[in-house]
């Protein structure tokens, strides 16, 4: 009992200094706190806001570990000049009109395989570093469920999987401001099932299916693997797909579905706008087309509350929202869902014809897991260790990087799109960083054609790995023509 | 160290009298024992076998239980009447000649769909009882392996699967006389999802796959799903898969791929002999077609030793061998694996496309469970309860059913298939069952057409369900038209 009380404290404290921190962020952030400004000292501002000097240290700590302030001793803490002006954003590029096969998968593997070993800094890798994760504790969750567990819930829990776990999948959307019942959850064996299953209920081989520009490469490779063309819509960096070009689209193709990432788009980190996501939902249930929403990093934000999915404006149960724990919980657990809305029963029967079910132990570990309720200050944490990464890593490109480099800067996710001068072939640098034992993941691989060759997805998920630094900086010396 | 001792001791008991069972079994099946004679005393028996009198009186219970021999008081054990006499063999029916397209799942999930809650007889269940597994001893090694696991592990278990797991799956083939390389084998969520990757490697919708008849109506759901068209090949109850029939169809279609089960077919039981296996794997090979063999109920077997599989005499790659841990060790867990031979590249790229692997804990338990070297034991166990409990199921039917009732005598796995007088509708039977919380697996669900409306599947894998036997005694008389 003690020591549940004493965690408790410990993620009050926590809290505040993060939200100390968040509140001088957005001052500097909307201008309010003009660069080369001095903040507070520690003894005044712990005046004035009535909190402890400590938790004003720890919140100065997190804000220059973020680049964002700076101390000079003996002096104070000074605001920061801008890091990444909005002029050094990567460019909205126009896709190509035309509806096409993709054909990405050969590319994909061969990538993908050349950087499969653990001596390579993980810089191309989809994945966040498992030691983020709370391994220990789930592992103890799994233990004593399986150990009560009836024998009887092996036959039972099949699909559409684990009630419990299902109502608090329901739950965690409802405190989102999203009304989904656990009736229309289907568990998977992660997003990936889960998405491929959507693609399944919606289209036929040979239809057309919408996506981002740059998109996801899985999505190009689910396309590829059940014979769909792809239609691309502009994305805007920051805010994710582009109405018009999505409305153009529309009128110009006879598209039978959509698969977007609304929150923390991959590879560009793009976050859509809660009025944009509206719009884009009564847009498409207009037309009696299905968005398939792909939000596995939404719980990855660096702001004060969770961005609100596109399925929080579905009337129509039009949109099938895919989520997964692979990304925030428990990586390799592999338990993802669809919330199907009317395509719930045909998923059902789909999932049972394929893959039957997902692993029971894995859905009983996670059901314990959340129950016991260190899932949102896991959460928290995880969130600050890849914001504070984020920073580190906009402030090593910055400084390496040669001129015109553009980059983004998230507001989640553990992913930054680096568009470099049209000089740089993404795929040489590929090789050149290959052979410097790290990865990256080349433009090339983020659409049907070669409109991104001069652009490297990066991975700044990995903040214990201590080559992260000098890797950045070998990526940026092999990106400057001279120096290669 | 004691108590590990002590349970090899009881190993070696088990095993010593059901050797001896079995060759009692075997004077009594080829008639060098015939009915109505008596078996030597236990005493007798203790001293000419120079085994303890302990071990003749379980092998003489055993075989009591499974209504072999009775015990007269007084007098001693004498070998009963035969029970099943081939000529109470199912037919075998000659399976239409055309190709056709599948629409059965509707009906699969309508049958299954009524049959879930736990208050019901599952009789037409296709899972055995959850209770016969070592859920208690994998759920310790679950929690022993994920305590220690390294991180990383659950990045780099991802497909095509643990290492460890597939080197241990391939021993275990290899021990049964199949060269089996653990580069060839990918683990899949379960041996379903092995079976539907297979089916995609290796055809296009529209093509013609030869299945069983009657098939497993997994099988038949698969096809439809991937609009795949189904050529029936003749099925003996006993022997399987009719090379006769066979070679007429690949004469006749375009088969682009085989789907058989080989051992202890579902829903016949039937176990293809080793000299079979290898003429039709030669067959298939001199016309380079793929044979998906589903194999998962091959450890299930009463005889002396496992049966091959149809792999094993596989010189060009081109059967894709299919099974899992879930019929017989981990129900729930979804591990299954597929020895994919020339196909395995492929089967991994389209399990990273749509599942990107199996869960990590399932792996490590069932890693962490075979190599600590309780599974043959469990093995023993279990295929002793499902023969015991087959001859009491075969005594009942014999007892209870119409006259004309024919039923398989399978030599392993926990089906018994049973063809009634043709009056019966076995959808019908189904309904009229239900309402008494009694559920059957219709023939219905095992064709394409009506051919063997008439028949049933009935699970015999619940020895510890004390309703079973008067289930089936209300199942015989529900199937008496008389009685109606």
């Amino acid at each position: 009992m003690r020591k549940r009380h004493e965690s408790d404290d410990a993620a009050d404290t926590l809290k505040r200094y993060e939200q100390y921190a968040r509140e001088i962020a957005e001052l500097i952030e909307s201008q309010a706190l003009k660069p080369g400004s001095r903040l507070p000292s520690v003894r005044q501002a712990s005046a004035q806001r009535r909190i402890s000097p400590s938790t004003v240290f720890q919140a100065y700590y997190l804000l220059e570990a973020r680049g964002l302030i700076s101390s000079r001793p003996r002096s104070g803490y000074y605001v920061n000049a801008r890091r990444a002006p909005q002029d050094s954003e990567p460019l909205v590029h126009a896709p190509p009109e035309q509806s096409s096969d993709v054909a990405i998968s050969d590319l994909v593997f061969q990538v993908i395989g050349s950087a499969k070993s653990r001596d390579m800094v993980p810089l191309g890798s989809a994945f966040p570093s498992p030691t983020l994760f709370p391994l220990q504790a789930l592992a103890r969750h799994l233990a004593a469920s399986m150990k009560r567990l009836d024998p009887w819930r092996t036959v039972e829990d099949l699909t559409p999987g684990s009630l419990r776990l299902r109502r608090q999948i329901s739950l965690r959307h409802v405190v989102n401001g999203t009304n989904v019942h656990a009736d229309e959850i289907v568990i998977t064996n992660g997003a990936m099932e889960a998405l491929t299953l959507c693609l399944q209920a919606t289209t036929q081989p040979g239809d057309i299916v919408a996506i981002e520009s740059p998109s996801f490469y899985a999505a190009l490779q689910s396309l590829e693997r059940l014979k769909l063309r792809a239609v691309q819509v502009a994305t805007h960096p920051r805010f994710g797909v582009d109405l018009d070009s999505l409305r153009k689209v529309l009128d110009r193709h006879a598209v039978k579905a959509c698969w977007f990432m609304t929150n923390f788009q991959n590879p560009l980190g793009s976050l859509m706008r809660a009025q944009d996501k509206q719009a884009m939902v009564e847009l498409l249930a207009s037309r009696g087309i299905p968005l398939i929403e792909d939000d596995v990093y939404g719980e990855l934000y660096f702001g004060a509350q969770r961005p609100p999915s596109a399925k929080t404006y579905d009337r129509e149960g039009l949109v099938l929202h895919c989520s997964s724990f692979s990304k925030c919980l428990a990586p390799g657990y592999r338990v993802g869902w669809v919330a199907a809305g009317r395509y719930a029963q045909r998923i059902e029967r789909a999932k049972l014809m394929t893959t039957l079910s997902a692993a029971v132990p894995s859905q009983e570990a996670l059901s314990a897991y959340l129950d016991q309720g260190g899932y949102d200050r896991h959460l928290r944490r995880l969130r600050q260790a890849l914001q504070t990464q984020q920073g580190i890593a906009l402030d090593l490109i910055a400084a390496h990087f040669p001129k015109g480099t553009r980059v983004t800067r998230p507001e989640g996710g553990y992913f930054l799109w680096l568009e470099m001068p049209s000089s740089v072939d993404a795929l040489q640098l590929h090789r050149f960083a290959l052979s410097h034992n790290i990865s990256v993941a080349p433009g090339h691989l983020f659409a049907t054609d070669a409109r991104f060759a001069h652009c490297v997805r990066i991975n700044y998920g990995h903040p214990d790995d201590p080559r992260f630094a000098a890797a950045l900086k070998t990526l940026a010396r092999l990106t400057t023509p001279r120096l290669r």
